[in-house]
Protein backbone atom coordinates (compact mmCIF):
# COMPACT_ATOMS: atom_id res chain seq x y z
CA UNK A 1 0.00 0.00 0.00
CA UNK A 2 0.96 3.66 0.07
CA UNK A 3 3.18 4.80 2.62
CA UNK A 4 4.15 7.34 4.41
CA UNK A 5 8.26 8.33 3.54
CA UNK A 6 9.80 8.04 7.07
CA UNK A 7 11.96 11.21 7.20
CA UNK A 8 15.24 9.32 7.14
CA UNK A 9 17.05 6.20 5.23
CA UNK A 10 17.15 2.92 6.69
CA UNK A 11 21.01 3.29 7.19
CA UNK A 12 20.89 6.57 9.04
CA UNK A 13 18.01 4.99 11.82
CA UNK A 14 20.27 2.10 11.61
CA UNK A 15 23.21 3.87 12.72
CA UNK A 16 21.56 5.70 15.80
CA UNK A 17 20.88 2.24 17.14
CA UNK A 18 24.58 1.40 16.73
CA UNK A 19 25.77 4.00 18.48
CA UNK A 20 23.20 3.24 21.24
CA UNK A 21 24.21 0.02 21.57
CA UNK A 22 27.84 0.74 22.25
CA UNK A 23 26.40 3.18 25.05
CA UNK A 24 24.33 -0.32 26.25
CA UNK A 25 27.17 -2.15 26.78
CA UNK A 26 29.35 0.07 28.52
CA UNK A 27 27.01 0.16 31.11
CA UNK A 28 26.01 -3.35 30.97
CA UNK A 29 22.67 -2.80 29.64
CA UNK A 30 21.06 -6.29 27.53
CA UNK A 31 17.73 -4.68 26.86
CA UNK A 32 16.89 -1.08 26.58
CA UNK A 33 13.03 0.52 27.20
CA UNK A 34 12.61 3.60 25.61
CA UNK A 35 9.42 5.49 26.72
CA UNK A 36 9.88 9.00 25.02
CA UNK A 37 8.47 9.10 21.70
CA UNK A 38 10.53 11.77 20.63
CA UNK A 39 13.09 9.07 21.21
CA UNK A 40 10.81 6.29 19.95
CA UNK A 41 10.57 8.12 16.42
CA UNK A 42 14.50 8.87 16.66
CA UNK A 43 15.17 5.16 16.10
CA UNK A 44 12.47 3.75 14.05
CA UNK A 45 10.77 6.55 12.77
CA UNK A 46 7.61 5.08 14.23
CA UNK A 47 4.53 8.37 14.36
CA UNK A 48 1.88 8.00 16.79
CA UNK A 49 1.48 10.71 19.10
CA UNK A 50 -0.06 7.92 21.56
CA UNK A 51 2.29 8.71 24.61
CA UNK A 52 -1.28 8.67 26.70
CA UNK A 53 -0.45 4.88 26.57
CA UNK A 54 2.13 2.43 27.19
CA UNK A 55 4.30 2.18 24.08
CA UNK A 56 8.02 1.68 24.29
CA UNK A 57 11.29 0.69 21.42
CA UNK A 58 12.62 -2.21 22.65
CA UNK A 59 16.67 -2.28 21.74
CA UNK A 60 18.43 -5.73 22.43
CA UNK A 61 22.25 -5.83 22.68
CA UNK A 62 22.56 -8.27 20.13
CA UNK A 63 20.36 -7.48 17.27
CA UNK A 64 20.80 -4.46 14.40
CA UNK A 65 16.78 -3.48 14.51
CA UNK A 66 14.96 -2.57 17.69
CA UNK A 67 11.41 -3.68 18.01
CA UNK A 68 7.87 -1.16 18.86
CA UNK A 69 5.78 -2.50 20.85
CA UNK A 70 2.24 -0.99 20.60
CA UNK A 71 -1.56 -0.88 21.41
CA UNK A 72 -2.74 -2.90 18.52
CA UNK A 73 -4.19 0.07 16.78
CA UNK A 74 -1.06 2.16 16.78
CA UNK A 75 0.59 -0.74 14.74
CA UNK A 76 -0.90 0.67 11.26
CA UNK A 77 0.87 4.48 11.92
CA UNK A 78 3.83 1.82 12.48
CA UNK A 79 3.27 0.25 9.12
CA UNK A 80 2.55 3.80 7.76
CA UNK A 81 5.80 5.55 9.25
CA UNK A 82 8.54 3.38 10.86
CA UNK A 83 11.31 2.08 8.24
CA UNK A 84 11.21 -1.56 10.45
CA UNK A 85 9.27 -4.42 9.05
CA UNK A 86 6.14 -5.76 10.35
CA UNK A 87 7.76 -8.37 12.08
CA UNK A 88 9.32 -6.09 14.22
CA UNK A 89 6.12 -4.11 15.33
CA UNK A 90 4.64 -6.02 18.35
CA UNK A 91 1.05 -5.15 20.27
CA UNK A 92 -0.43 -6.01 23.10
CA UNK A 93 -4.40 -5.79 23.01
CA UNK A 94 -6.84 -3.11 23.26
CA UNK A 95 -8.73 -4.31 26.16
CA UNK A 96 -5.74 -3.25 28.16
CA UNK A 97 -6.15 0.50 27.49
CA UNK A 98 -8.45 2.92 30.18
CA UNK A 99 -8.76 -0.51 31.98
CA UNK A 100 -8.94 -0.35 35.53
CA UNK A 101 -8.68 -3.93 36.13
CA UNK A 102 -5.73 -4.59 33.91
CA UNK A 103 -2.45 -3.10 33.30
CA UNK A 104 -0.63 -2.85 29.49
CA UNK A 105 2.58 -3.07 31.45
CA UNK A 106 1.91 -6.73 32.18
CA UNK A 107 1.56 -7.82 28.21
CA UNK A 108 4.18 -5.59 27.43
CA UNK A 109 6.85 -7.16 30.31
CA UNK A 110 5.94 -10.49 28.45
CA UNK A 111 7.24 -9.72 25.04
CA UNK A 112 10.32 -8.00 26.75
CA UNK A 113 11.31 -11.06 28.41
CA UNK A 114 10.76 -12.71 25.36
CA UNK A 115 13.24 -11.35 23.31
CA UNK A 116 15.65 -10.93 26.99
CA UNK A 117 14.79 -13.21 29.08
CA UNK A 118 17.20 -12.55 32.08
CA UNK A 119 19.08 -9.39 30.42
CA UNK A 120 19.68 -6.25 32.85
CA UNK A 121 17.48 -4.43 31.29
CA UNK A 122 17.41 -0.09 31.50
CA UNK A 123 14.12 2.09 31.05
CA UNK A 124 13.92 5.94 30.54
CA UNK A 125 12.47 6.18 34.20
CA UNK A 126 11.32 9.77 33.35
CA UNK A 127 9.18 8.51 30.71
CA UNK A 128 5.81 10.10 31.74
CA UNK A 129 3.82 6.98 30.62
CA UNK A 130 5.30 5.09 33.52
CA UNK A 131 5.03 7.36 36.10
CA UNK A 132 4.63 5.71 39.55
CA UNK A 133 1.65 3.09 39.31
CA UNK A 134 3.46 2.00 35.72
CA UNK A 135 6.91 1.32 37.65
CA UNK A 136 5.05 -0.84 39.91
CA UNK A 137 3.45 -2.69 37.73
CA UNK A 138 6.34 -3.28 35.21
CA UNK A 139 8.20 -4.27 37.86
CA UNK A 140 6.08 -6.98 39.22
CA UNK A 141 5.61 -8.38 35.76
CA UNK A 142 9.10 -8.43 34.61
CA UNK A 143 10.23 -9.78 37.99
CA UNK A 144 12.37 -6.88 39.02
CA UNK A 145 12.65 -3.42 39.96
CA UNK A 146 16.28 -3.27 39.39
CA UNK A 147 16.15 -0.64 36.35
CA UNK A 148 19.43 0.48 35.46
CA UNK A 149 18.24 4.83 34.69
CA UNK A 150 18.60 5.70 31.07
CA UNK A 151 17.17 9.18 31.22
CA UNK A 152 19.42 10.77 28.70
CA UNK A 153 21.07 8.73 26.83
CA UNK A 154 19.06 9.61 23.57
CA UNK A 155 19.64 13.03 24.39
CA UNK A 156 23.15 12.41 24.15
CA UNK A 157 22.64 10.76 20.38
CA UNK A 158 20.87 13.73 19.47
CA UNK A 159 23.27 16.19 20.49
CA UNK A 160 25.64 15.56 17.15
CA UNK A 161 22.99 15.96 14.44
CA UNK A 162 23.69 14.46 10.67
CA UNK A 163 23.74 15.78 7.08
CA UNK A 164 20.50 14.89 6.87
CA UNK A 165 19.08 16.31 10.21
CA UNK A 166 20.70 20.00 9.87
CA UNK A 167 18.40 20.32 6.14
CA UNK A 168 15.45 19.50 8.27
CA UNK A 169 16.63 22.31 10.96
CA UNK A 170 17.64 25.03 8.16
CA UNK A 171 14.60 24.59 6.44
CA UNK A 172 11.98 24.90 9.99
CA UNK A 173 14.11 27.78 10.09
CA UNK A 174 13.20 29.69 6.88
CA UNK A 175 9.38 29.15 7.52
CA UNK A 176 9.27 30.14 11.02
CA UNK A 177 11.59 33.45 9.47
CA UNK A 178 8.59 33.54 7.08
CA UNK A 179 5.79 32.65 10.03
CA UNK A 180 7.20 35.94 12.04
CA UNK A 181 7.28 38.41 8.71
CA UNK A 182 3.41 37.40 8.64
CA UNK A 183 2.62 37.68 11.65
CA UNK A 184 4.09 41.21 12.25
CA UNK A 185 1.95 42.35 9.19
CA UNK A 186 -1.02 41.37 10.56
CA UNK A 187 -0.89 43.40 13.71
CA UNK A 188 -2.92 46.31 13.57
CA UNK A 189 -4.71 48.55 15.68
CA UNK A 190 -8.38 46.78 15.57
CA UNK A 191 -7.38 43.52 14.44
CA UNK A 192 -8.24 40.50 16.45
CA UNK A 193 -5.56 39.14 18.65
CA UNK A 194 -6.96 35.37 17.74
CA UNK A 195 -6.84 36.53 13.66
CA UNK A 196 -3.08 37.20 13.97
CA UNK A 197 -2.39 33.63 15.61
CA UNK A 198 -4.48 32.22 12.98
CA UNK A 199 -2.34 34.16 10.13
CA UNK A 200 0.78 32.48 11.64
CA UNK A 201 -0.38 29.13 12.33
CA UNK A 202 -1.53 29.18 8.40
CA UNK A 203 2.20 30.12 7.90
CA UNK A 204 3.82 27.83 10.14
CA UNK A 205 1.73 24.76 8.85
CA UNK A 206 2.17 26.15 4.88
CA UNK A 207 5.76 26.37 5.14
CA UNK A 208 7.12 27.61 1.84
CA UNK A 209 6.87 26.76 -1.77
CA UNK A 210 9.22 24.37 -1.50
CA UNK A 211 8.69 22.27 1.58
CA UNK A 212 5.42 21.92 3.45
CA UNK A 213 5.50 22.79 7.86
CA UNK A 214 4.93 20.37 10.13
CA UNK A 215 3.10 19.71 13.23
CA UNK A 216 3.88 18.94 16.70
CA UNK A 217 2.68 18.09 20.18
CA UNK A 218 3.68 21.17 21.90
CA UNK A 219 2.12 25.22 20.91
CA UNK A 220 3.87 26.67 18.29
CA UNK A 221 2.35 30.06 18.61
CA UNK A 222 2.31 31.92 22.26
CA UNK A 223 2.03 35.38 21.90
CA UNK A 224 1.23 36.83 25.28
CA UNK A 225 -0.33 40.78 23.83
CA UNK A 226 -0.43 43.84 26.14
CA UNK A 227 0.80 43.85 29.82
CA UNK A 228 1.19 40.80 30.53
CA UNK A 229 3.58 40.53 27.67
CA UNK A 230 6.76 39.60 30.05
CA UNK A 231 4.87 36.77 31.33
CA UNK A 232 5.96 33.08 29.60
CA UNK A 233 3.67 30.80 27.35
CA UNK A 234 0.55 32.57 27.04
CA UNK A 235 -0.91 32.77 23.99
CA UNK A 236 -3.83 35.23 22.71
CA UNK A 237 -6.85 36.56 24.41
CA UNK A 238 -10.23 37.04 23.20
CA UNK A 239 -9.00 40.98 22.45
CA UNK A 240 -8.39 43.08 19.88
CA UNK A 241 -4.76 44.93 19.44
CA UNK A 242 -4.75 48.59 20.46
CA UNK A 243 -2.22 51.45 20.06
CA UNK A 244 1.05 51.17 22.30
CA UNK A 245 0.58 47.53 22.92
CA UNK A 246 3.44 44.73 22.87
CA UNK A 247 3.16 41.59 21.75
CA UNK A 248 6.05 38.87 22.74
CA UNK A 249 5.95 36.31 19.94
CA UNK A 250 7.88 32.78 20.46
CA UNK A 251 7.31 30.88 17.47
CA UNK A 252 8.25 27.72 16.32
CA UNK A 253 8.25 25.79 13.16
CA UNK A 254 8.53 22.20 12.47
CA UNK A 255 9.70 19.60 9.69
CA UNK A 256 9.78 16.20 10.70
CA UNK A 257 9.86 16.81 14.39
CA UNK A 258 13.08 19.38 14.09
CA UNK A 259 12.06 22.48 15.55
CA UNK A 260 13.13 25.99 14.83
CA UNK A 261 11.98 28.70 17.30
CA UNK A 262 12.57 32.54 16.65
CA UNK A 263 11.40 35.08 19.51
CA UNK A 264 10.39 39.05 18.38
CA UNK A 265 8.48 41.57 20.27
CA UNK A 266 6.42 43.54 18.08
CA UNK A 267 5.13 47.31 19.77
CA UNK A 268 2.44 49.13 18.35
CA UNK A 269 2.91 52.87 18.21
CA UNK A 270 5.65 54.64 20.01
CA UNK A 271 7.50 52.10 22.59
CA UNK A 272 8.06 54.24 26.37
CA UNK A 273 11.08 55.15 27.10
CA UNK A 274 11.47 52.01 29.53
CA UNK A 275 10.67 49.57 26.47
CA UNK A 276 13.50 51.25 24.93
CA UNK A 277 16.06 50.84 27.87
CA UNK A 278 14.65 47.14 28.33
CA UNK A 279 15.77 46.26 24.73
CA UNK A 280 18.95 47.71 24.61
CA UNK A 281 20.13 46.13 28.09
CA UNK A 282 18.62 42.44 26.30
CA UNK A 283 20.75 43.08 22.99
CA UNK A 284 23.71 44.32 24.79
CA UNK A 285 23.47 40.88 26.91
CA UNK A 286 22.98 38.94 24.02
CA UNK A 287 26.07 40.44 22.13
CA UNK A 288 28.24 40.02 25.52
CA UNK A 289 26.87 36.42 25.59
CA UNK B 1 -1.90 46.83 34.71
CA UNK B 2 -4.09 45.48 32.12
CA UNK B 3 -4.91 41.34 32.82
CA UNK B 4 -6.42 38.52 30.92
CA UNK B 5 -10.00 37.86 31.72
CA UNK B 6 -10.56 34.97 33.60
CA UNK B 7 -12.99 32.40 31.48
CA UNK B 8 -15.35 31.80 34.50
CA UNK B 9 -16.36 34.40 37.34
CA UNK B 10 -14.79 34.14 40.70
CA UNK B 11 -18.41 32.11 42.09
CA UNK B 12 -17.57 29.59 39.52
CA UNK B 13 -14.14 29.21 41.01
CA UNK B 14 -15.01 28.99 44.70
CA UNK B 15 -17.90 26.77 43.57
CA UNK B 16 -15.63 23.63 42.10
CA UNK B 17 -13.35 24.08 45.15
CA UNK B 18 -16.55 23.99 47.30
CA UNK B 19 -17.17 20.52 45.88
CA UNK B 20 -13.73 19.68 45.81
CA UNK B 21 -13.47 20.18 49.69
CA UNK B 22 -16.73 18.65 50.30
CA UNK B 23 -15.09 15.33 48.32
CA UNK B 24 -11.81 15.74 50.50
CA UNK B 25 -13.66 15.91 53.76
CA UNK B 26 -15.35 12.27 52.80
CA UNK B 27 -12.29 10.72 52.22
CA UNK B 28 -10.40 12.40 55.23
CA UNK B 29 -8.29 15.04 53.02
CA UNK B 30 -6.66 17.75 54.56
CA UNK B 31 -4.69 19.35 51.85
CA UNK B 32 -4.97 18.02 48.09
CA UNK B 33 -1.95 18.35 45.76
CA UNK B 34 -3.49 19.10 42.10
CA UNK B 35 -0.76 18.02 39.67
CA UNK B 36 -2.61 17.66 36.06
CA UNK B 37 -2.68 21.28 34.56
CA UNK B 38 -5.87 21.14 33.27
CA UNK B 39 -7.30 20.83 36.95
CA UNK B 40 -5.15 23.36 37.92
CA UNK B 41 -6.59 25.36 35.46
CA UNK B 42 -10.37 24.48 36.02
CA UNK B 43 -9.86 25.44 39.51
CA UNK B 44 -8.32 28.50 39.20
CA UNK B 45 -8.46 29.92 35.88
CA UNK B 46 -4.07 29.49 35.49
CA UNK B 47 -2.84 29.67 32.32
CA UNK B 48 0.88 28.78 31.90
CA UNK B 49 1.49 25.82 29.95
CA UNK B 50 4.09 24.70 32.26
CA UNK B 51 3.55 21.30 33.34
CA UNK B 52 7.19 20.23 31.86
CA UNK B 53 8.40 21.45 35.78
CA UNK B 54 6.79 20.87 39.29
CA UNK B 55 4.14 22.94 39.80
CA UNK B 56 0.61 22.45 41.43
CA UNK B 57 -2.41 24.00 43.12
CA UNK B 58 -3.13 22.92 46.89
CA UNK B 59 -5.97 22.79 48.22
CA UNK B 60 -6.52 23.06 52.08
CA UNK B 61 -9.78 22.12 53.79
CA UNK B 62 -10.01 24.65 56.12
CA UNK B 63 -9.40 27.55 53.32
CA UNK B 64 -11.81 29.07 51.00
CA UNK B 65 -9.20 29.72 48.19
CA UNK B 66 -6.57 27.14 46.70
CA UNK B 67 -2.72 27.97 46.36
CA UNK B 68 -0.78 28.07 43.34
CA UNK B 69 2.72 27.15 43.86
CA UNK B 70 5.04 27.69 40.38
CA UNK B 71 8.30 28.16 39.16
CA UNK B 72 8.71 31.81 39.91
CA UNK B 73 9.05 32.88 36.52
CA UNK B 74 5.04 31.77 36.33
CA UNK B 75 3.82 33.69 38.59
CA UNK B 76 3.32 36.47 36.05
CA UNK B 77 1.13 34.16 34.28
CA UNK B 78 -1.03 33.63 37.40
CA UNK B 79 -1.23 37.32 38.19
CA UNK B 80 -2.43 37.77 34.20
CA UNK B 81 -4.88 34.63 34.34
CA UNK B 82 -6.36 33.63 37.32
CA UNK B 83 -8.82 34.85 39.84
CA UNK B 84 -6.85 34.48 42.87
CA UNK B 85 -5.27 37.35 44.70
CA UNK B 86 -1.52 37.82 44.35
CA UNK B 87 -1.49 36.27 48.32
CA UNK B 88 -2.16 33.04 47.19
CA UNK B 89 0.63 32.82 44.56
CA UNK B 90 3.64 31.02 46.00
CA UNK B 91 6.33 30.71 44.22
CA UNK B 92 9.93 28.59 44.49
CA UNK B 93 13.29 29.88 43.13
CA UNK B 94 14.66 29.49 39.12
CA UNK B 95 17.63 27.69 40.87
CA UNK B 96 15.59 24.42 41.16
CA UNK B 97 14.66 24.46 37.59
CA UNK B 98 16.87 21.39 35.27
CA UNK B 99 19.19 21.11 38.11
CA UNK B 100 20.44 18.02 38.53
CA UNK B 101 21.52 18.54 42.23
CA UNK B 102 18.49 20.16 43.58
CA UNK B 103 14.43 18.78 43.54
CA UNK B 104 11.97 21.62 43.03
CA UNK B 105 9.45 19.85 45.13
CA UNK B 106 11.90 20.11 48.22
CA UNK B 107 10.95 23.64 48.99
CA UNK B 108 7.28 23.15 47.53
CA UNK B 109 7.36 20.23 49.96
CA UNK B 110 7.87 23.44 52.84
CA UNK B 111 5.72 25.68 51.33
CA UNK B 112 2.55 22.81 51.86
CA UNK B 113 3.64 21.92 54.82
CA UNK B 114 3.78 25.58 56.34
CA UNK B 115 -0.28 25.64 55.35
CA UNK B 116 -0.63 21.66 56.41
CA UNK B 117 1.51 21.36 59.09
CA UNK B 118 0.53 17.83 60.09
CA UNK B 119 -2.53 16.68 57.41
CA UNK B 120 -3.62 14.18 55.51
CA UNK B 121 -2.28 14.49 51.85
CA UNK B 122 -3.90 13.62 48.68
CA UNK B 123 -2.12 13.34 45.80
CA UNK B 124 -3.29 13.08 42.06
CA UNK B 125 0.00 10.17 41.88
CA UNK B 126 -0.42 9.86 37.94
CA UNK B 127 0.38 13.37 37.48
CA UNK B 128 3.01 13.24 34.59
CA UNK B 129 5.64 15.68 36.06
CA UNK B 130 5.32 13.82 39.96
CA UNK B 131 6.89 10.71 38.18
CA UNK B 132 9.29 7.83 39.95
CA UNK B 133 11.85 10.37 40.65
CA UNK B 134 9.24 13.07 41.92
CA UNK B 135 7.40 10.70 44.26
CA UNK B 136 10.29 9.75 46.20
CA UNK B 137 11.87 13.74 46.71
CA UNK B 138 8.20 14.91 47.27
CA UNK B 139 7.71 11.85 49.96
CA UNK B 140 11.16 12.52 51.56
CA UNK B 141 10.59 16.39 51.69
CA UNK B 142 7.37 16.19 53.07
CA UNK B 143 8.25 13.27 55.75
CA UNK B 144 5.91 10.89 54.43
CA UNK B 145 4.80 9.00 51.45
CA UNK B 146 1.79 7.82 52.57
CA UNK B 147 -0.56 9.94 50.07
CA UNK B 148 -4.38 9.53 49.76
CA UNK B 149 -4.15 8.65 45.75
CA UNK B 150 -6.59 11.68 44.31
CA UNK B 151 -6.37 10.24 40.86
CA UNK B 152 -9.97 11.24 39.35
CA UNK B 153 -11.29 13.72 41.69
CA UNK B 154 -11.63 17.03 39.75
CA UNK B 155 -12.83 14.41 37.12
CA UNK B 156 -15.86 13.99 38.31
CA UNK B 157 -16.20 17.05 39.41
CA UNK B 158 -15.97 18.14 35.81
CA UNK B 159 -19.07 15.48 34.65
CA UNK B 160 -20.93 17.77 35.39
CA UNK B 161 -20.90 21.21 33.39
CA UNK B 162 -22.04 24.97 34.26
CA UNK B 163 -24.23 27.08 31.69
CA UNK B 164 -20.93 28.82 31.47
CA UNK B 165 -19.03 25.69 30.00
CA UNK B 166 -21.93 24.54 27.98
CA UNK B 167 -21.59 28.09 26.28
CA UNK B 168 -17.64 27.40 25.40
CA UNK B 169 -18.54 23.98 24.10
CA UNK B 170 -21.09 25.26 21.71
CA UNK B 171 -19.34 28.07 20.26
CA UNK B 172 -16.30 25.34 20.31
CA UNK B 173 -18.70 23.29 18.04
CA UNK B 174 -19.59 25.93 16.20
CA UNK B 175 -15.69 26.63 15.31
CA UNK B 176 -14.68 23.06 14.70
CA UNK B 177 -18.06 22.88 11.94
CA UNK B 178 -16.61 26.06 9.86
CA UNK B 179 -13.39 24.66 10.09
CA UNK B 180 -14.65 21.29 8.79
CA UNK B 181 -15.80 22.74 5.61
CA UNK B 182 -13.34 24.68 4.70
CA UNK B 183 -10.89 22.05 4.94
CA UNK B 184 -13.39 19.93 2.77
CA UNK B 185 -13.42 22.77 0.46
CA UNK B 186 -9.58 23.42 0.51
CA UNK B 187 -8.81 19.36 -1.26
CA UNK B 188 -8.34 19.27 -4.73
CA UNK B 189 -6.39 16.94 -7.06
CA UNK B 190 -3.13 18.73 -6.97
CA UNK B 191 -3.48 20.56 -3.77
CA UNK B 192 -0.44 20.49 -0.92
CA UNK B 193 -1.77 18.45 2.12
CA UNK B 194 -0.05 20.88 4.09
CA UNK B 195 -2.30 23.55 2.53
CA UNK B 196 -5.20 21.75 3.73
CA UNK B 197 -3.58 21.30 7.37
CA UNK B 198 -3.02 25.16 7.32
CA UNK B 199 -6.27 26.16 6.19
CA UNK B 200 -7.64 24.40 9.22
CA UNK B 201 -5.65 25.51 11.31
CA UNK B 202 -6.11 29.29 10.44
CA UNK B 203 -9.96 28.47 10.98
CA UNK B 204 -9.79 26.69 14.37
CA UNK B 205 -7.23 29.62 15.72
CA UNK B 206 -9.53 32.40 14.20
CA UNK B 207 -13.12 31.33 15.06
CA UNK B 208 -16.05 32.76 13.81
CA UNK B 209 -16.68 36.91 13.56
CA UNK B 210 -18.55 36.38 16.79
CA UNK B 211 -15.82 34.35 19.28
CA UNK B 212 -12.26 33.45 18.79
CA UNK B 213 -10.57 30.34 18.34
CA UNK B 214 -8.29 28.83 20.92
CA UNK B 215 -5.14 26.98 22.02
CA UNK B 216 -4.29 23.31 23.16
CA UNK B 217 -1.74 21.41 24.10
CA UNK B 218 -2.89 18.32 22.11
CA UNK B 219 -2.81 18.50 18.36
CA UNK B 220 -6.03 19.85 16.78
CA UNK B 221 -5.42 18.38 13.44
CA UNK B 222 -5.11 14.85 12.80
CA UNK B 223 -5.75 13.99 9.12
CA UNK B 224 -4.20 11.14 7.57
CA UNK B 225 -4.02 11.20 3.99
CA UNK B 226 -4.23 8.02 1.49
CA UNK B 227 -4.10 4.15 2.60
CA UNK B 228 -2.76 5.06 5.42
CA UNK B 229 -6.22 6.68 6.41
CA UNK B 230 -7.03 3.46 8.80
CA UNK B 231 -3.72 5.06 10.97
CA UNK B 232 -4.84 6.69 13.99
CA UNK B 233 -3.32 10.20 14.83
CA UNK B 234 -1.53 10.53 11.85
CA UNK B 235 -1.39 13.90 10.28
CA UNK B 236 0.02 15.40 6.98
CA UNK B 237 3.18 14.14 4.78
CA UNK B 238 4.69 15.98 1.93
CA UNK B 239 2.63 14.74 -0.48
CA UNK B 240 -0.26 16.15 -2.89
CA UNK B 241 -3.75 14.62 -3.18
CA UNK B 242 -4.61 12.80 -5.66
CA UNK B 243 -7.45 10.84 -7.13
CA UNK B 244 -9.04 8.20 -5.41
CA UNK B 245 -7.83 9.46 -2.20
CA UNK B 246 -9.35 9.43 1.46
CA UNK B 247 -8.60 11.97 4.22
CA UNK B 248 -9.47 10.92 7.71
CA UNK B 249 -10.08 14.20 9.75
CA UNK B 250 -9.92 14.18 13.03
CA UNK B 251 -10.51 18.30 14.00
CA UNK B 252 -10.65 19.89 17.46
CA UNK B 253 -11.59 23.39 17.80
CA UNK B 254 -10.58 25.10 21.58
CA UNK B 255 -12.67 27.82 23.45
CA UNK B 256 -10.88 28.04 26.61
CA UNK B 257 -9.98 25.08 27.28
CA UNK B 258 -12.90 23.39 26.51
CA UNK B 259 -12.80 21.37 23.49
CA UNK B 260 -15.36 20.44 20.48
CA UNK B 261 -13.73 17.39 18.69
CA UNK B 262 -15.43 16.87 15.09
CA UNK B 263 -14.43 13.57 12.47
CA UNK B 264 -15.23 13.25 8.99
CA UNK B 265 -14.07 11.41 5.90
CA UNK B 266 -13.22 12.93 2.58
CA UNK B 267 -13.00 10.69 -0.83
CA UNK B 268 -11.53 12.55 -3.55
CA UNK B 269 -13.17 10.89 -6.63
CA UNK B 270 -16.04 7.78 -6.78
CA UNK B 271 -15.21 5.67 -3.20
CA UNK B 272 -15.07 2.23 -3.91
CA UNK B 273 -17.40 -0.43 -3.39
CA UNK B 274 -15.60 -1.53 0.11
CA UNK B 275 -15.23 2.00 1.38
CA UNK B 276 -19.29 2.32 0.70
CA UNK B 277 -19.80 -0.59 2.60
CA UNK B 278 -17.80 0.68 5.41
CA UNK B 279 -19.06 3.78 5.38
CA UNK B 280 -22.56 2.48 5.87
CA UNK B 281 -21.56 -0.43 8.48
CA UNK B 282 -20.18 2.39 10.78
CA UNK B 283 -23.36 4.55 9.81
CA UNK B 284 -25.54 1.72 11.07
CA UNK B 285 -23.35 1.09 14.04
CA UNK B 286 -23.68 4.78 15.25
CA UNK B 287 -27.46 5.54 14.86
CA UNK B 288 -27.89 1.50 16.60
CA UNK B 289 -25.64 2.88 19.61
Amino acid sequence: GEMLVPAFSQEEYRARTTRLRQQMAERGIDALLVLNEGNMNYLTGYEGFSDYVPQLVLVCQDEEDPWLILREMDTLCADASSYLPQSHVLSYPEKYIASSQLSAWQPIAGLVRERSPSGCIGVELSGKILGLKGHAALGKSLGTSEFIDADGMISSLKAIKSPAELTYMEQAGKIVDRAMQVGRLAISVGARECDVAATIAHALYAGTPEFPGGTSRSPLVTMPVGSPGAAPHLTWTDGFYKMGCQTNFELGAVRHRYCCALSRTVFLGEPTARSRHVHQACLDGFLAA
